[in-house]
């Protein structure tokens, strides 16, 4: 028999929803994805579902069709009826008794629909960016309900009236912000964090790579000292809900002439081609 | 306003429990206890308590009175009215639109007392480990619910028959069980890794140091590399819910002479008799 008490009340634990044994909230043991739609038209769905694909199975979530997954988005997004709507959906291995190592649960899915928050006055003016030590795990490649370190580093930046946290590595590197993949432009070039285990295969930072030719950017996969990015022309993040923002304040130094470049517009307005015609 | 779907099925989001919006499973945003009575008296309460409120305080979940949190455990322990229970309980930052760095949220408190598992084999015939890499974050000494990486570590145990894995950082030395402390003894010298950002500072560790000079051990916190466990005379682990648990294989290779050691049996002699005159 097990007692549960939620706050100040004791229950019997099979009158209680499975929900409050879900191991989601026990371990962070499943994975999420974000996307949305632009004016009714969901942006990038193969993309997401092949990233959840892939994160479930490195966390050895096994049983799920990842085409079910695709007709629970489409029909949530159907019966929400926005132009603009964010989906967040995640799976948990299941709920049940607590215990690391447990096999035969029933995965978990559970989606949000929801207004996408308005990113006009950042697109237009930017943001400002703290960096903060990357205490993260070592498979951020995986998109997992192991967030703590993303809150952590985003109150950090709050608290210095900063929109998002970067992440900087042992060895003085950025890796990416804590919700967002990040980018330095300096002179005709864009510089990201290579792709490894230390940062999320962000699909925004991958349509950004992809339309960096088209606005005359060449691209360098290279690794960016901290400590260099305020010599950059420009600074950007990219993020599925807000695609290109420019990045004006770095660890409170103007970024140029704390306007937002040429390129992060173009960039910005390339994507909003790609999302039309996607 | 916000639809949240459930497996196949739709709702408003105002009309399903707000346990769905906890950020305990959106980010793993909360920390935890597990405790358990011996012979109907709780051991260790005020130590985990102390332990609790250090972590609340590190990842700055404000405005939770541990004398209301002790006060609930001693219900649900009364309540349950068993003589060896297992007493788990977390707090999350609370319920909300997922949001990072929300503020103002309610902490949520829930809490399982259950019978403990029978440990008696693993006590006296002793687990096989094996080690995998400690992929986990940098504040393994914050008791969190971002626990992904121990469910991945013990999957792996489990897989390969072994009860428990090991982390091994990445100069090669021992950090610490995916769900246990780690010790070895070699001569009179029980030796076990000191206390840093990268282990959680375990309270049976705290007890079984404290003890080990009552049964002739002289205490070494010193890291140990892992080539170097297997030539240990005794290896341990020490965890709430067991105690004191010899481990007599290593990577497949037989401790000593495979059936737990002689000092392994006296601390967990003196835990026996520390548990009644707590």
């Amino acid at each position: 028999m097990q007692l549960v008490m939620i706050d100040d009340e004791i229950f019997d634990s099979k009158k209680v929803d499975s929900v409050y044994f879900d191991y989601g909230t026990f371990f962070g043991d499943g994975v999420y994805e974000v996307l949305r739609s632009y004016n009714g038209k969901l942006f990038a769905l193969d993309e997401h579902l092949d990233r959840f694909k892939r994160s479930l199975a490195e966390i050895e979530i096994q049983g799920v069709d990842i085409e079910t997954v695709r007709q629970r988005v489409l029909k949530a997004f159907e019966k929400y009826n926005a132009l603009n709507a964010k989906i967040y959906f995640h799976i948990t291995r299941g709920a049940g008794i607590r215990d690391h190592a447990a096999e035969g649960l029933e995965p978990r899915f559970f989606l949000i629909v929801s207004d996408i928050e308005d990113a006009g006055e950042q697109k237009k003016n930017g943001i400002s960016v703290i960096t903060v030590p990357d205490t993260r795990w070592k498979r951020c490649d995986i998109k997992s309900l192991n967030l703590l370190p993303n809150v952590l580093a985003k109150r950090a930046a709050h608290k210095r009236g900063c929109a998002e946290a970067v992440f900087v590595d042992d060895n003085g590197y950025i890796t990416e912000g804590a919700a967002s993949a990040f980018f330095a432009v300096f002179g005709n070039v864009l510089k990201t964090a290579p792709l490894s285990a230390n940062i999320l295969p962000s699909i925004t930072r991958h349509f950004v790579l992809a339309l960096a030719p088209k606005v005359g950017l060449k691209v360098q996969e290279t690794q960016i000292k901290a400590e260099d990015a305020t010599k950059a022309d420009e600074l950007l993040q990219a993020v599925s809900s807000k695609d290109v923002v420019p990045i004006v304040k770095f660890n409170e130094i103007q970024i140029a002439d704390g306007k937002g470049g040429k390129y992060t517009k173009l960039l910005a307005k390339e994507f909003e081609k790609l999302v039309i015609e996607e």
